[in-house]
């Protein structure tokens, strides 16, 4: 089967919904699976949600509410009662509920776990930071103790977790519970059966501490290909495992960031935020944004004279700062996006710098001859032309230097150079533009050379 | 053990080249993961490249040549002879095998693969195109059919892939090679003995065609949070599978492509790319760039007059042009986003737009009266405060339309809208802003009102 068109089948549901056919929307939802349900309930009016949901097994609605965006579940949550809520916690992966319970007021989320039959898989993850390994992981269904024996450890394994079909990794630990080592269940099945566990796991496990950053962790899972990541304390106790869904999603919401951050915009903002969120996300950068152009302001009224003068000028303001602004944007992108994927490390920022700059050369050479000619031939004014092509040329040079320079700059000092960059630099792009064109300008076209 | 500081690493290995100590340097190499091997192997000079690798075992070699970057594994290979490179290129996994041939010329491709003792688990995988399903899947090594018992796919496996951890799903296939069903591992440890594999595997499996595009197959492993996907071909028979690690390898890229491409940036641009490589991603976009700056210098050409007798409205074109632009990035950002995840449908397009209009609205309220304010502040003129207020209110409404507008319709027309939108909805707000400001102060200030 390939990908569900789930368009069809969320009609077909709310009309078994509307004719209070429970058996037939029941029957439409089951047969999906866990995101494609997900996707048709959360495209449900509340009322309709509100309805079905109860004529859903538990699991099902565990599903959904697992795969729902956040704040989708979240409001499902908020409107169920604090036993049917308890229920499907009960059903679900213990991080997220975790996850769920965490978005839910205090009140809210006492009076739910005080009902769930298993809390305590869920409460030690309510402890750790929400981007931390902590606040990722999920609790280990199966530990295996290093004197076990091959035979024994599938025993146990058929006892405790006979469905758990997310058992790729078998951890090992210690009478402390301290992690010693990992064995994949494959290595168990083709061991011979009396053979102790620890003889047989790899001792040499990579882990993270649960404070770590959770893009640290992702990216230590995407390097070393790893399926599962555990998590333990500061005495190497597990603590739980980081599963590859996680990785998949942390990976996904970190490049979004940096393209939020990368195009200005400086949290999440989905299709449907609602209006008031989506200025709270967009209107301080314009502000910041509007700040910054009064410099380039400033400059172009100090200018004033020479622009009265002439007024030609003005008409190539777009070609010099504009073509330099995207210069300054591409080095910036290829370098913020070398550091976030640690492609490009402190030691390589000099080169890097001063690799850009002959870009920025190379660039400004061309573009500076072909605006040169354009000036020349529009204009029909030679001095003009040499104006504006040193300026681009010079400005281009700028703009590699500054493009390479602020990202590598914002990384020294801790600040993310996805979110700090762009504006920096489209300033010192824009600013320097008009100076070095006006500069030059007045100095040829006022007879001060 | 936490990721390891490869530099200190490095410095020990280069020294033990220097001295000829091989043993020490493969010892040094040897205690790494793959990974790390590749990120030391690829940091040292080709010369000492070429006098360490004949030390490593086949293994290490192959383990490093999968890890390298792609063109860096390249330029190994190309210094190798025939037969080293086959036998190499027998230690490595099939797909990353098939890539390596794949980039290198016909000739030595064909040399290589006469050389190696298997070519047939790479031969069929060079036939698909690069980006797509079938160029990404490697070659099975384990089917299951689906008469055979429980104990007998035990056994079957424990005789074939006694060594491959990476066997999570076992894919189930008829007599004819179709695939019918998927089974885990896990299933298969867990039921009785003598149950037939079709009675236990789950026929429901999700596969794709080999011809589907990598990032749809990427898309389906994420949604649906799978470790292997089967590439079949039009009979549905298996053809392959592809991992998990391509899956966040093509996140990875498919994210790295967004980003450089809303940066105008058009192709990979690693830090060390050879200057004339980075200059043919990036002029080609900073010349189209000139071109539709010059729709913007026609304007303010246009109104050189204006500009001439009123030369202190130029102080305000960073602010009326530049936050405007800056807000039509936003708005172009969060939409380019919303598309490639999916999150953002075609039939969300129109009230998507009509949303980012009122955003652009609200935004222009604030900004503009902060405009304003600042205008009649700075330069004593009510009339300019109100000119320069009023046009960057309008051309903000025009951004938060540009910037939803134009991605919605190059996505329709089937065009990238990471890579058409930015210069597009640049120009827009560029040119725009400029009319509306110019054209205002002409009629207030010129007095046509």
């Amino acid at each position: 089967m390939e990908r569900v068109e789930v368009e069809p089948i969320l009609e077909q549901v709310r009309a078994a919904i509307a004719a209070q056919d429970w058996e037939r929307a029941v029957a439409l939802v089951e047969a999906l699976r866990p995101p494609d349900q997900a996707e048709i309930f959360g495209d449900l009016p509340p009322a309709e949600q509100d309805q079905l949901l109860p004529h859903l097994d538990l699991e099902d609605s565990a599903d959904i509410l697992e795969e729902l965006e956040e704040e989708e579940a979240v409001e499902v949550a908020k409107r169920l009662d604090a036993n049917e809520l308890a229920r499907i916690l009960d059903e679900m992966e213990p991080d997220e509920a975790a996850d769920l319970v965490g978005d839910l007021t205090p009140e809210r989320a006492a009076e739910a776990l005080a009902a769930m039959e298993e809390p305590d898989e869920v409460r030690p993850l309510l402890l750790h930071a929400d981007e931390s390994a902590g606040g990722l992981m999920t609790s280990v269904k199966v530990l295996l103790h290093k004197g076990m024996t091959a035979e024994g450890a599938i025993a146990y394994l058929r006892a405790v977790a006979p469905e758990s079909d997310d058992v790729y990794y078998l951890f090992v630990v210690d009478q402390d519970m301290r992690l010693v080592g990992v064995v994949s269940l494959r290595q168990l099945v083709v061991s011979p059966p009396w053979k102790r566990v620890e003889d047989i796991m790899d001792p040499d496990v990579i882990y993270v501490r649960a404070d770590t950053d959770q893009e640290e962790a992702a990216r230590l899972m995407a390097r070393y290909d790893l399926l599962a990541l555990p998590v333990v304390d500061e005495h190497r106790r597990m603590l739980g495992i980081i599963t590859h869904d996680d990785l998949v999603e942390v990976l996904e919401e970190e490049a979004t960031e940096d393209i939020y951050r990368l195009g200005g915009v400086l949290d999440e903002n989905p299709p449907d935020v609602p209006i008031p969120a989506a200025l709270r996300t967009r209107l301080p950068w314009l502000v910041l944004n509007l700040g910054t152009a009064l410099a380039s302001a400033t400059i172009l009224s100090a200018f004033e004279s020479t622009i009265a003068r002439v007024a030609v000028l003005a008409a190539f303001f777009p070609i010099v700062a504009g073509v330099s602004g995207s210069a300054g944007t591409q080095t910036l992108t290829v370098t913020v996006r070398g550091l976030a994927l640690g492609e490009l490390s402190p030691r390589d920022a000099l080169p890097a710098i001063g690799r850009e700059m002959l870009i920025g050369l190379a660039n400004g050479v061309a573009i500076g001859g072909l605006v040169a000619i354009i000036a020349l031939v529009w204009k029909d004014t030679p001095l003009l032309g040499a104006v504006v092509g040193v300026a681009t040329l010079l400005n281009m040079i700028g703009a590699g230097i500054a493009g390479a320079l602020v990202p590598v700059l914002m990384q020294a000092l801790k600040i993310d150079p996805a979110l700090a960059s762009p504006i920096l630099v489209t300033t010192i792009t824009d600013a320097s533009g008009y100076f070095i064109y006006l500069g030059l300008a007045t100095l040829v076209f006022t007879g001060w050379i």
